[in-house]
């Protein structure tokens, strides 16, 4: 009997689901996954785990070489293009070339122009067939904010991040009592979800409303329950502080935990703060109009330092600015069962007179985690 | 080969098929459906379609009779316990005996007080096989008003219908900028969605500001490429108006349709309304506290007239009375995806300062209804 071979897609699917497991790791880097394949059998595989260690293809072909297996005349199955040029690590095109490969199907073109395009090249040049754009659009989703910034750098724009605005809300839509009385909304299921995704994101941005009323840590406390074996390794995301008029103190639970605390002001402070268990640092940001510090060029400030996916979890008058201003790529919106009632706190102070005014999204996903809603939306172009 | 022969589940669920198709037709009869099965074969099917005329075992029977079949020794699937006494038509278990069944299978017994197990007890005189309890809980989703008003007759509870509140908001949960502009944050299916709700409600309350404001229809308007079979022959469900003040005027879109409308006031009007187009009928209804309508009066009221169902389709303030109240057994809740803003109209004017007030619901169904979602969730106990 014989059966078919397996197609291009599965094997992509393969290294897609592997290049998953660099989510919480990669950054700044993108997270990539690699499989190799002769005679229709896996013979190595590999992801990118963590910056300036091996990459997937890399890690691909040690994983052949360790196995015994040849990769001379494999296809090698990446989620995105061989890099080209010597980073932190010699080019993966090179390292493809090496081991001899005779095919390379990519889901995608590196939007980084450093690659673009140079390591398909180099791969044609060295005899090796190129198929690209294996499911590009599901590899797409592994980088949104790499993707983002890489593809912003060749433009007339400065790059920015890629930002989600996370919110909880009742059925009725509010946050909190007017007394500000919020625990809990959600249940511990939509509270570890939201672990998750400050895993996966390379900041957190809050306001100074929300450390001085809530005193939240903003860090990432990933329970034994939900773990898994790539969560052994996670980074603590930046914890970034809007904080125009210098209110923190230094007192605050966010400097008690380790990582990074970053404070955004137009102004210098009269003290800085200093904490004996994370760095502190300052980022002397632009004023907007109203002497706040203006969102765009600090998502610019932070991007230039390698942040690809920002999470902002803030209180309603930070997150309206960043809608209003349309800096939010991806509204991820918890919801309760419950009514909070017409006289709680509305999940965004965004004072409009008009259905004109309205904020359009498009849905991406709705789930149920644990009792709660999960909603994710894009913004509606 | 021979094959296994279907279950009682597999025939009880086509009997509850059946019954669907009754949804907007029965009241304030339940929907039920009848299979009738010899030798793992349909012989006839029915179900109810409209008070007075067939129940489904009288109409399963006719069906077995004239596509020739004998309905000596089948088995008879019926999603309710069939019925014992005289109403507008003579008892179906007795149509069951004559038939000559030797096994009847039922999804559950029937709460009317009249029947409550009378049914299985004649069967069972008579020498048939009775099996209860067989998809129970799917046929009790057939008949959720029924049901609550014939359970509640045997207590000390004057019986109340089953009541669905529906309200359409925006992700913040908006349903109206402050001006009352509205128009439209659902899109098309969903306000189709609302009409097939509509359809299955024996009557539709709204409030004399919604009247006053919005001049809405409150008809059943199912357009044609939401018409099944079963749709043509719908009844228009009574509008009720709750107006304490008599401040409806019959100039009123709700006077210029067919079918009946009841205008709820604890105190008499000056004029009444008079159309030419529907019957207009006054109830005089005991007044609250504060001189409003007694809501749960005016729901004893109308289940006392047979209402089973009915569908709250009010403003925030009366849909806020009839939850705190707690006078609400369903909250369909529509979600557009997009902002409105704080500034907009909150869905139900609920002030409530402390989380212990909030109102906790249970999920049934999450669903995308065009772009928009749906949410069904039922009062937590």
């Amino acid at each position: 009997m014989t059966t078919k071979p397996h197609s291009d897609l599965h094997y992509m699917a393969l290294a897609i689901q592997l290049a998953k497991q660099g989510l919480y790791t990669t950054s700044p880097n993108p997270r990539v996954g690699c499989v190799l394949v002769k005679n229709d059998e896996i013979i190595g595989q590999g992801f990118h785990i963590k910056a300036g260690e091996g990459h997937a293809e890399v890690n691909a072909i040690a994983d052949a070489n360790e196995r015994g297996n040849l990769t001379k005349n494999a296809t090698a199955y990446v989620t995105l293009e061989p890099c080209s040029h010597f980073g932190r690590t010699p080019p993966c095109a090179q390292g493809l070339i090496d081991a001899q490969v005779s095919r390379v199907v990519s889901a995608m073109t590196d939007p980084n122009p450093e690659v673009a395009g140079n390591g398909f090249a180099m791969l044609r040049a060295a005899g090796i067939e190129v198929v690209d754009n294996c499911l590009a659009g599901e590899s797409a989703k592994l980088n949104p904010g790499f993707i983002k910034r890489m593809s912003m750098a060749g433009t007339e724009h400065k790059p920015v991040p890629y930002v989600r605005l996370k919110m909880a809300t009742s059925l009725d839509g509010r946050t909190a009592m007017q007394s500000g009385e919020s625990q809990w909304i959600t249940g511990p299921e939509a509270r570890a979800e939201v672990q998750k995704i400050r895993a996966q994101s390379c900041a957190i941005i809050c306001g100074a409303d929300s450390v001085l009323i809530d005193d939240p840590s903003m860090n990432v406390r990933i329970s034994a329950d939900c773990t898994d074996g790539s969560l052994q390794q996670i980074r603590q995301p930046l914890r970034v502080i809007i904080d125009s008029q210098h209110r923190v103190k230094s007192k605050a639970k966010i400097f008690t935990l380790t990582g990074k605390v970053m404070i955004a002001s137009p102004v210098e402070p009269e003290h800085r703060i200093i904490s004996e268990f994370c760095e502190v640092s300052y980022l002397q940001s632009a004023a907007s109009q109203s002497h706040q510090v203006d969102l765009t060029t600090l998502l610019e400030q932070l991007a230039s330092q390698g942040i690809n996916e920002v999470l902002v979890e803030s209180g309603a008058k930070l997150a309206a600015a960043f809608i209003q201003q349309d800096l939010v790529d991806e509204l991820v919106m918890f919801t309760a069962p419950t009514l909070l009632g017409s006289d709680a706190r509305p999940a965004f102070n965004l004072p409009f007179a008009k259905m004109e005014q309205q904020i359009r999204w498009s849905w991406q996903d709705v789930r149920m985690v644990g009792n709660d809603l999960k909603l994710v939306l894009t913004r509606k172009i």
